[in-house]
């Protein structure tokens, strides 16, 4: 393993941030060709979004561009044992380290956002940073986490899970995705050794406090009228299956009398997952189906429904699941709500302020590697950019280039003040 | 190509048909092997039922099999251009014959008898004719029609409908299944040439007229207390394509009150075409679904739904509809009612009296290959044997073999009696 020369040790008054200089320059033409870079990776050629799943031809050519990046920069690349990569400027062992970063996998269908801006703002902060000649007193990580989408193998955060020791090997390594390929097999295919896989601790005890910049899933900041805005709390949520057992039978000769038929009971699922949502104040989504054997001419013999429900507090969430509890739903994932660290935030909002940014709070309901993180101890913070349709996980996920700048600024400063505190 | 022997012109004064002689008991052995034989082919681990699909490894297996037993009784065996598989005894171009048989493939999912039990019977019968030394004064053809259920491209009757010419031999290439492939590329693949596929006139020319012996699909047969029923009619039905648009968005994110979220309109649906159904005195399905992106965390963009409606007459069918015009339901196939030859049920049914067996006339709410070729002026019957749960398309389908035994007996009768009339 290589390592770029250390940076020197510490280098107080190195100038203020200012969004107006060659330094701000510097991170947009940075972030302009990133962006550019990645746009075509795992674009749908209709339009229909993104499919960037873990560990296939997509995710290898977004793994490259990252190790590309580090090496241009002349950073540490290193790959820990649950697959994520880490980019180091300075000696990652003469931390713990400052981390910024997100992921480049997406959700089937979806944004280009999600993710590759917590990247690509990364890089591109780097940039400023030396471009502004700061002399950080710790390295510096950006890491970008795998499979944190869980799009392939149903597990969401797999990477950051896997890292922490949340999510056992064993287990991760027998997920199979719709065709029945294991993630060992994927592993394997994707050229690393499945047995590999586990928790790392090193990788981890590298991380002082991390920081994860991220396009807004929601409009909390096109109300406030900010740019940016800084992470609160991440809701607790949670998936469960409910399994809808019937008779099958062929469609065109068995009497509606006879019929025992769960796509019927899918729709009165679905109808009662709504009215329980909007009873307990929460977000309650049927978002995936599966239909057994799905014939055209064949009554369903099972069909399979998936829940997410989330909400700003648990009680919410346990109300949802209660008015359902006739369905007999089989949890398959659970978070509970992950405050983040207030200090850390609170130095990452001075910073903004620094850079003449507010910092409105915002908690998010949608799960990331940074809670995953704060769950096993690791200060984290997150940063999160304005988008003007709130949408998300779907190609109309968008940011505003300036307020993506905005955001690459905001991160430079949070980092600077991290480094060289 | 070569032909076997031709029989003998004609020969009157055959045996009368005895289900207790000799002949009767090579016909039972002959249908407990071949019953054996197929057994495992596609057959499901799990005891999830059959998964026989046009131009696979399965289908290619099942192929292998009429052709060996063709091969073992020395019989003619020609593949048409729609991919059919045809077995004569004696010289087909010395006909017009007369044909049974049915089809091998499945539904997904599907029971054993929906398809196989005509095949079999079919050989069967020809070796309990042969055993009475029975003198055809025409060819008997046995067909194995290829892809009935349409389970892999979606077009039912597939290879009697491009037999027929009723469904173009480009728009059939072009037919995708789940994976993307076309059924050019299938038929490549399964080593056929896909520029032969179109209607094949010789071979129709061949079919003077057709008997199809099959399970039957509903419990009429049950009510009346007898092992098998001759054939009345085909129901009219078809199937309907409903696309459900949404906005696609972040389960986690996106306030109920700013969703579209197509699963709620499915549910809508589901319940609507129950109930017009009803209403109609119809059967009306949905059995297919398909969910964009169909991720956990994700609202979908897009819900499609299939489908399936029948009844005795097309008014109330096109009541169902009528009833579901909100929902634009595009057509994806027709078939008008089908109503069998009444002058060819009455030689049949004469027949199984004269084997000492009643013969109840039953409609048929599912459609079959005899359906196709009636429609394309080929005098047709069909022949049911019992089913005790009425179920098809699914594991529990079911004939007991005295049943069964009892249907091999009348299809020799039936045919005795046309090929030697």
């Amino acid at each position: 393993m290589t390592r770029p020369e250390a940076p020197p040790a510490h280098a107080a008054g190195s100038p203020p941030p200012d969004l107006a200089t060659g330094a701000a320059d510097v991170g947009a033409a940075t972030f302009r060709r990133a962006w550019a870079d990645l746009a075509p990776v795992g674009r749908s050629p209709d339009g229909a979004g993104y499919h960037r799943f873990a560990w296939t031809r997509e995710d290898h050519a977004l793994r490259e561009w990252f190790a590309g990046e580090a090496a241009a920069r002349g950073l540490d690349l290193v790959t820990d044992r649950a697959g994520n990569q880490w980019a180091w400027w300075g000696d990652p062992d003469a931390g713990p380290g400052v981390v910024t970063g997100s992921h480049l996998d997406s959700v089937p269908g979806g944004g280009a956002f999600d993710g590759p801006l917590g990247v690509v703002s990364a890089f591109a902060a780097l940039d400023v940073l030396r471009a502004r000649d700061v002399r950080p007193a710790r390295p510096l990580g950006i890491a970008c986490f795998g499979d944190e989408e869980g799009a392939r193998f149903g597990v969401a955060c797999a990477g950051s899970r896997l890292l922490t020791g949340v999510l056992d090997p064993d287990r991760a390594r027998g997920l199979r995705d719709a065709d029945g390929t294991t993630m060992a097999d994927a592993l394997a295919t994707a050229g690393r050794n499945p047995s590999d896989l586990g928790p790392d601790h090193e990788a981890l005890a590298r991380v002082g406090a991390f920081v994860e910049l991220h396009v807004e899933q929601g409009r909390g900041l096109v109300h406030s009228g900010d740019p940016v805005g800084v992470g609160r709390m991440i809701w607790p949520h949670g998936r469960w299956r409910v399994d809808l057992r019937g008779a099958p039978n062929h469609a065109g000769t068995t009497p509606l009398a006879d019929r025992d038929d769960p796509m019927l009971d899918l729709a009165a699922f679905v109808q009662h997952v709504r009215a329980a949502a909007l009873d307990a104040g929460a977000l309650a989504t049927v978002g995936k189906v599966r239909v057994e054997p799905n014939g055209v001419n064949a009554i369903p013999s099972q069909v399979t429904a998936w829940l997410d429900v989330r909400a700003e507090d648990e009680r919410r969430v346990r109300a949802v699941l209660t008015a359902l509890a006739a369905y007999a739903p089989h949890e398959e994932s659970w978070t509970p709500v992950t405050v983040l660290d207030a200090d850390l935030a609170d130095e990452v909002a001075t910073a903004l302020g620094t850079a003449g940014l507010g910092s409105p709070r915002l908690g998010t309901g949608a799960g990331h590697d940074a809670g995953i993180l704060a769950a096993a101890g690791v200060p984290t913070a997150m940063l999160f950019v304005r988008n003007p349709t709130g949408v998300s996980h779907a190609p109309a996920e968008s940011a505003d280039e300036a307020d993506c700048l905005t955001g690459v600024g905001a991160l430079a400063a949070a980092l600077e003040r991290l480094l060289t505190r």
